[in-house]
C-alpha cells in the first residue's frame, strides 16, 4: 500500500496524489506540510520556473495552456500554479479561465493547481513558493506560476521565478504606463497575445520604445506576439524563455537570482509569522483598549505600535 | 524668535517651515519626528483626507491641481502628498507632473510635498500617514494623497483616506479588468479624465457595467468625466467627494473607516519595525551562513525562517 509510505517519499517518485496532498497541507499552513517541504528540499532546484503576469483578460491562461501543450510534446512534465483573485464581481469569469487548461486535466504529466488570493497576512507568496518547491521535487521539468496584476503580493510570487513573462493585450495602456513609470518591474520577456488585433503592431512599437529608454542590459527583453488560442507564436515564446534561462545560467545570474529570491523568501516567511503573531494579539482586551486610545486620538499610532511590540517580547 | 519654540507648537499654528521640517523628520524616520506626531496627534482628525489613485498618465496631478484651485476658491487650505515611483526610465516625466502643481507653489494656503517610493521595507505607507497627520494638525482642511498604481504599498497609503478616487483615462483597459477581477478594490468615486476623447463614453458605460455587477451598496459609486486641464467637471468631482464624506459621516462609517485604518496603521507600523529588525540581522555572519545553507538546498526556507526568529527572541 503506497499510502503507508511517507508522503515525501511518494512525492519524490512523482505520485500525483502525494503532491496534491502535500500542497493542500502547505496551503492550510499545516506543520506536516512544512515537514514534507523540509524533507524534499534537497532534491529541488532542477525545474525551470516561469512566472507569468499581466492584467486580467490578457490571455494568461490560454498562453499557459499552449505552453503546456508544447512542453508536453517536448516530453517535459509540467506543473501549473494559478493564483486567482477573489473578485466581488465575477467568480465565474475566473473559473472560466481555468477551463482553458481543461484539455490537460487528464494528462498524468501535467499537474494543475489554483489558489485564491487571501487576506493581508501575506501567506499566499509563502504557500506559492512552497508549492513550486513541491512540484519541482515531484519531477516537474517546468513550473508555471500565473498571477494577475502588478501588486506587491503578485510581485513576491513572481519573484520566485527564473524567468518572468509579462502578457499584454492591445489596449493595455495602463500596464505600459506602469512599466514606464517604474511601478512595474521590467520583465524578462514580453508577449502581446492578440496577434491579429489592429492595434498590436502599434503596441509592440510602443513597448519597444519604452524599453529603449531604459538602462542597457546584457539581456535584451524580447517583445513577441502570439495568438495562443491557435498556438501561434507559442514556440517562439517557449524559445525566448529557454534562451533567457540559458542566458542567466551562462552569466551566472541564475544562481544569483535564486540566491536573492531564497533570501527574500526566508525574510518574508519570518515577517509573515511575526505579523500573524501580532494579529493574534488583537483579540486581547488590553490591545483592544490600546487601539481605542488611538481612535480617540489620545495615543498616536507609532506609540501604540511600540506598546504592542513591548508586549510581544 | 519662533525657532526657539517647540516644533509641534509652531506646526499647530500652521507654520509652513515647521510643517516642512516635521515631515522631513518623519520621512527620515528620525525619533524627533515621531515626537512631533505624538504631540500634535490629539489635534488631528479634522481634515478631509482624499486619496487619488490610478495608472501613470491618468492625469492625477492635473486633477489635484484643479481640485486645489477649487478648494482654495472655497477658502479652504490644502495639503498635497504625492508618492512618486522611482522609474528606471524617465524621472523627468514624473517630475514634469509635479510642475502642473506649480501655480500653487507660492500660495501660503497650499502645502505640497512629494515622496519617492522606497525599498521593500514598507516604510512609505508609514511616513505617508504620519505626513497626513502633520498636515491635518497644521490646519489643512483638505489633504490629498496621490499614488500611482494598484500595488499593496499604494493601497496601504490610500487606505488612510476618507474618500478614495480612482482616475482613469480612455484606454485604461487594464484597470477596468483589474477592478472587475477584484484585483483592485472598489473606489468611492471614479473619474475619467479625458472628457473629449472619442472613447470616453464607451469607457464610462463599461465602468458602470462592471459596477452594476457588484454587490448593492448604500453608496452608489459615481462615474464622472473631467477635463482637468481646463477645469471642466472638477466642481462635480469636488461635490462627489463632499457627498461621499457626508454619506459616510451620516452612516457612521467615517468613524468605522478611520477606526479600521488606524488599527491597520498600528499593525503596519509594528510589522515594519519587526521587519527592519530582521533586516538588520542580515549582516550578521551567522545569518549569512544560515542563508547559504538555504541556497545550497541543505536547509529549507521555512526552517531557516524559524531559526532566524529564534535568534530574535
Amino acid at each position: 500500500m503506497p499510502s503507508d509510505r511517507p508522503l515525501a517519499e511518494r512525492l519524490l517518485e512523482g505520485d500525483r496524489r502525494a503532491l496534491a496532498r502535500a500542497i493542500t497541507l502547505v496551503e492550510n499552513e499545516d506543520p506536516e506540510g512544512y515537514e514534507v517541504v523540509r524533507a524534499v528540499y534537497p532534491k529541488t532546484g532542477r525545474a525551470a520556473i516561469m512566472g507569468l503576469t499581466g492584467a486580467p483578460g490578457a490571455g494568461k491562461s490560454t498562453l499557459i495552456g499552449a505552453l503546456t501543450k508544447l512542453r508536453r510534446a517536448q516530453g517535459r512534465e509540467v506543473g501549473v500554479l494559478s493564483i486567482d483573485p477573489s473578485s466581488p464581481f465575477t467568480h465565474g469569469a475566473v473559473l472560466g479561465d481555468r477551463i482553458r487548461l481543461s484539455e490537460h486535466f487528464l494528462d498524468p504529466g501535467v499537474f494543475i493547481r489554483s489558489m485564491a488570493t487571501r487576506g493581508a497576512l501575506g501567506g499566499l507568496a509563502e504557500a506559492a513558493l512552497q508549492t513550486a518547491l513541491l512540484m519541482d521535487a515531484a519531477g516537474k521539468d517546468d513550473v508555471f506560476l500565473e498571477t494577475v496584476g502588478v501588486g506587491q503580493a503578485e510581485v513576491d510570487i513572481i519573484d520566485h521565478a527564473d524567468t518572468v513573462v509579462l502578457a499584454l493585450m492591445p489596449g493595455s495602456g495602463d500596464s505600459i504606463q506602469a512599466l514606464k513609470a517604474g511601478v512595474m518591474e521590467i520583465p524578462d520577456v514580453i508577449v502581446v497575445n492578440k496577434k491579429d488585433h489592429p492595434l498590436t503592431d502599434t503596441m509592440v512599437r510602443e513597448i519597444r520604445g519604452v524599453l529603449s529608454l531604459g538602462p542597457k542590459q546584457a539581456w535584451r527583453v524580447p517583445v513577441l506576439t502570439t495568438e495562443a488560442s491557435r498556438g501561434e507564436g507559442v514556440e517562439d515564446l517557449a524559445d525566448a524563455i529557454d534562451k533567457h534561462r540559458a542566458h542567466i545560467r551562462e552569466e551566472g545570474t541564475l544562481e544569483e537570482r535564486r540566491r536573492r529570491n531564497l533570501r527574500n523568501e526566508v525574510l518574508e516567511l519570518a515577517t509573515v509569522r511575526l505579523r500573524r503573531k501580532l494579529h493574534e494579539q488583537l483579540d486581547d482586551p488590553e490591545v483592544e483598549k490600546l487601539l481605542d486610545e488611538v481612535v480617540k486620538r489620545r495615543l498616536d499610532p507609532a506609540s501604540a505600535a511600540s506598546k504592542l511590540l513591548e508586549r510581544e517580547t
